[in-house]
């Protein structure tokens, strides 16, 4: 019998559930390069010194140059956790920008990546080894999804690496692979989604690499992000991927997108065609009323 | 010193050059089922015992069942090719549905699929074998890309048969291929691409299978479509795709598709997130003005 596609269709659903009518566009030098939500302009118009806000787009004052945006950027992140609309800051720099590899017209700090709903991208690595995937547990004491299960190497991308480097450095820190190592690893895409998350949009593009290890690898955690390491056969996984909530929320998305591309997903699958293309968001479209 | 992306971009936007301001809706039953070009409006008012026209879209006139659109549409598609609107019927059914595998609200010819803009589908499989991808050349006398490179075996998607069956159909008609290995091709994907045609609107979905064959495989053409074949080094491949017009148009995707999913395109290169995401249609989406 046939497997349906349906668990694998409802992860790529929660994460990229999100309703445009609750956004409007965020504005810098007259492009869009993020999403704010509606029931935020209020909040936004009394900082009228750094924002242009209106009913339908909020915008930044125009500034000389991506330092002054920038400066700008993190006034406004400062004052919003001062009156505790943002948690926290976490000092770690993204770049604003419309696609990865342009120079970024500002640079924003994480933590206000989602309130102002810009563009952010990760890497994410799957890991092969005799035809089993490596998993890993998340640390009980993460603040995103404690305990969950994860890709073995897996993060953000922060400004200044290329996704490649950014892959060996995290290859390095979450699993003490070697650079010997990693550096082989295969680029074979990107995944799109957006998702409303408490904070604001998450607009984000994972981009993934295959990489296959050999039988005796042992992946030692560097920087104490994953508490336990499995390696299993892919039906398991796949069998994990049909109970709810063992990943993180955005895991199963790089899982099914492996699967797919390893040809485990039969064409013949109601759903197969939205499948493939939701991966990269391009399950709609101009017509898709 | 790193291959720049441009010509596998620059492949992706040729399939994908449509206006939408040039369209309206075609419905059926209060959905949208294709799109038509709007300078045959006029054209198509005339058609009202079939038709409603309006300025902002085309509609079916309600009918029972299947087979009553299906004639409708037959009927529609005889006088178009009557009057000189459409050039020819294909005697090919092709269903009109908004997903595959969903039941058709219709079938219509083929040959009209572009004039109503609704959603095609083919399949397409990348042969390799030690390494080296089959490559066909089509023959001289095709009405479509005579004498242009094309993967080895690729087919229109007919109502009756899943894109599984459908394609060791193709792989026995175009390549003499045995089933008993064609059957081992492994679903990848799909490909999303809408393109204004000559016809109207070509809004086509290319599933993709791989498949490794025997060094010893040597395709046969069954049914004349290809008076060549070739067996080349994917560097080669590579090196072809950045000559203008020596693959039919659509072909070059999906050889980049498999540069993708493969690992030879380098992440850090400039445009592979929009490449990564263009295969899938995701390449626009709301905001992303």
């Amino acid at each position: 019998m046939m497997r349906t596609l349906d668990a694998y269709l409802d992860h790529i659903g929660a994460c990229n559930r999100w309703s445009p009518a609750d956004y409007v566009p965020f504005r810098i030098d007259h492009q869009r390069y993020g999403a704010i939500r509606r029931d935020r302009l209020d909040r936004l118009a009394v900082e009228d010194d750094l924002l242009t806000v209106t009913p339908d787009w909020v915008a930044l004052i125009a500034k000389p140059d991506r330092l002054a945006r920038s400066a700008a950027l993190a006034d406004l992140v400062q004052r919003l956790v001062a009156s505790g609309d943002l948690p926290k800051v976490r000092r770690e720099l993204y770049p604003v920008v419309r696609r990865w590899g342009q120079e970024p017209v500002a640079l924003l700090d994480r933590g206000a990546a989602d309130y102002f709903g810009i563009r952010a991208y990760g890497v994410h690595l799957n890991v092969i080894s005799e035809g089993e995937m490596w998993i890993a547990r998340r640390a009980r004491d993460k603040a995103v999804a404690p305990s969950k299960l994860d890709n073995l190497v897996a993060g953000g991308q922060p400004y200044g690496l290329s996704p490649m480097e950014n892959l060996i450095k995290e290859c390095a820190e979450e699993a003490s692979m070697p650079s010997a190592l990693s550096e082989q690893a295969k680029p074979t895409g990107a995944i799109l989604y957006r998702m409303a998350s408490d904070k604001g949009l998450r607009d984000h593009i994972l981009f993934t690499f295959d990489l296959t290890v050999p039988a005796d690898f042992r992946p030692v955690s560097g920087d104490g992000e994953h508490e336990a390491f499995y390696r299993w056969p892919l039906d398991y996984v796949d069998d994990l991927l049909r109970v709810e909530d063992v990943f993180k929320f955005n895991i199963p998305l790089v899982i099914v997108d492996y699967f797919r591309r390893v040809g485990r997903i039969s064409s013949d699958a109601p759903g197969y065609e939205d499948l493939a293309l939701a991966l990269a968001g391009g399950w709609r479209g101009k017509f898709d009323d």
